[in-house]
């Protein structure tokens, strides 16, 4: 039976300024729209996946958002990107960490993951994960559709390289001597990080994909958790219920986002653990129904906190969106989860029984002491 | 009270020919005997992590072994390296990938490692991960001490090089048409890969480390299991049961190494999927003692194994050493556990009690058809 399909973009976790505010919903929407449109045309196994991509491609080309064109740039002022993309398959996956010149480093990624589906003459293992140069050799032997390869400064904006200079010279400065205090961090004051897509197409098949242009000021050749297996997203398929005919099969998949400590997210292997903890609550402890808000408060406090501080991380940061299908009440019913710890995150999602993209900046209340850390909400779908 | 100090080392689990038996036992005993010389010198907090990186270093130094010198050559003919290093603090880690021209890549994931640990000026999260062209302009800013940056050539061995010209003329060839079923493929014939070191300091720290060459004719910029976290190596310290004065601190440390189905270690997540292995049994199942037995072959099998012949690999190939400190009724024991499911695997070990190393090829013996796909084996080392 054809069911519903449903797609959700993020913009990122961070502090998103009111200013930027209209323009980054504006792409959230729009990449909610390219997203539908494609799992309402196609009908193939691929549907998830090419609505994922183009989702994000959507996201990459808009310069208000650290990922492709407009990304952050490096210590040496360059743009260098990280990429991902996974299906509900066991294993399909593929990423790629630290290129340049590729405008929309999804496809690369998504190139990635469809080579390692082609049987190997000679049995030699495909690659999962291709970095810099190699990256872009690769590139430019993708033979259809081809990979946009352009000169590596055309995917710096005028605003990023504003950005770079004032960091720049604040970093030569602190180098210099003791930092003012009144200062804020990068952390605090650059834009919102890692974008991602989950979509889950009519017959339950689920992909998520994440993409970011890194840290302002990172190092050259720095992988984050955008190009990290099991840290920046991931789909998966579980039976969290007994399949019905109604139902279809019961599935979840999700996709996360980092903002200032990407570093900590591959630490805690974020996306990983969440989808650890959702299937180890199914299988011990709830008898067939996952307390997915549990489950998300479990991995941030007990993993992903709990590691980064215990380094001396003062405010770890990461958002989460999450997909999920099904309870026990309610078999036909999809949630979109969102978990976060920074001041805000900016998501997007629609699907084919109420196509016209919400778009929300969720904001955290204002901090107490008897806060938690994070904040988890849920937003159902259908 | 002061322990005795431990060293393990590995060359590999793969299929080693009788030929090349000789040269690995020598280069296998020569790391252990540089380990324990630094262990027996040292008592500061970093002794275990300079004793694994030392260990790796004269296995990279040696051109029997796919690591640094004499490394696999890339589809394109380069040296490309992947090494990790990680010590059993918590989030302590480096690792770099795709390098070419340093002699040896484990220093340069140590020194990854030991920039992360000085707080930035400006509050940027220190990289985990450098890759590339990156990773060797880090190189060259590291201070002290000096890492070696050599011609990209002088890595490639006659024998490398050799091989290389072989397995590409045959890929020329089944790319042109059908494959004589009669040759093997690559990952029956290439030489052992990953090389490994785990070391415990007389304090109970740990420290263990990965480095490697990757795959023969792998894609440039390829990123293998020896520079993912969570897949190639993993040192963590559990309380496994209660702290006593007689035992210290409880704790195991591990490292594991791949030989042709890197992406599957990856996917596997192996050594950190063991290491929660071993805590999850600990907390749930075995009230204090652990099954260590038991946690590698669920892992192996139910992991790693199931997943990668689900995507049609008929015969992965994965390592792991993994020294074990303590149980109940011997709070002082240490083991050295391996397990593997290639033909055989080369290790060798020694402490402080007993310094001369032991060399062993454990060979499995004959499949049948009853028998378990992994081969594990413990040996008591006090």
């Amino acid at each position: 039976m054809q069911q519903d399909c449903f797609v959700a973009v993020h913009g990122g976790a961070g502090i998103l300024s009111r200013d930027s505010e209209g323009l980054v919903k504006q792409a959230l929407a729009n990449a909610c729209k390219t997203a539908l449109a494609t799992l309402q045309i196609r009908n193939d196994v691929n549907a998830a996946l090419a609505a994922t991509e183009e989702a994000i491609v959507v996201l990459e080309n808009d310069p208000c958002l650290n990922a492709g064109y407009g990304s952050n740039l490096t210590f040496a002022g360059t743009v260098e990107c990280d990429a991902a993309i996974m299906t509900s398959e066991p294993g399909d996956y593929g990423s790629i960490g630290a290129v340049s010149g590729i405008t929309n480093p999804i496809r690369l990624a998504r190139a990635v993951l469809d080579h390692a589906r082609i049987p190997d003459p000679l049995g030699r293992v495909p690659p999962m994960m291709l970095v810099s140069e190699g990256a872009t050799s690769f590139a430019s032997s993708v033979p259809q559709p081809p990979i946009a390869i352009v000169p590596v400064d055309s995917l710096i904006t005028l605003r990023a390289r504003q950005q770079w200079a004032k960091w720049k010279a604040r970093l030569d400065q602190a180098e210099a001597g003791p930092v003012d205090s009144t200062c804020p961090t990068t952390a605090e004051d650059q834009m919102q990080d890692t974008v991602g897509a989950i979509t889950c197409d009519r017959a339950g098949r689920m992909a998520a994909g994440v993409s970011s242009g890194g840290l302002l000021l990172k190092h050259p050749g720095r992988i984050g958790e955008a190009a990290m297996y099991g840290a920046g997203c991931w789909a998966s398929q579980t039976n969290r219920q007994p399949h019905t005919e109604a139902s279809g099969d019961s599935s979840n998949n999700f996709t996360i986002s980092g903002r200032s400590t990407g570093e900590d997210i591959v630490r805690a292997m974020l996306a990983r653990s969440i989808a650890r903890a959702l299937a180890y609550d199914q299988a011990e402890t709830f008898s067939g129904e996952v307390d997915v808000h549990e489950a998300l408060s479990e991995v941030f406090v007990n993993l992903f906190l709990k590691l980064s501080m215990a380094r001396g991380e003062l405010n770890p940061s990461a958002g989460v969106i999450l997909l999920d299908r099904g309870d026990a009440d309610n078999p036909r019913s999809v949630r979109l989860w969102c978990a976060f710890t920074t001041p805000s995150m900016s998501i997007a999602y629609a699907s084919s029984r109420h196509p016209s993209p919400k778009v929300k900046i969720l904001r955290r209340p204002t901090r107490t002491n008897t806060e938690s850390p994070v904040y988890i909400t849920a937003i159902t779908l259908s």
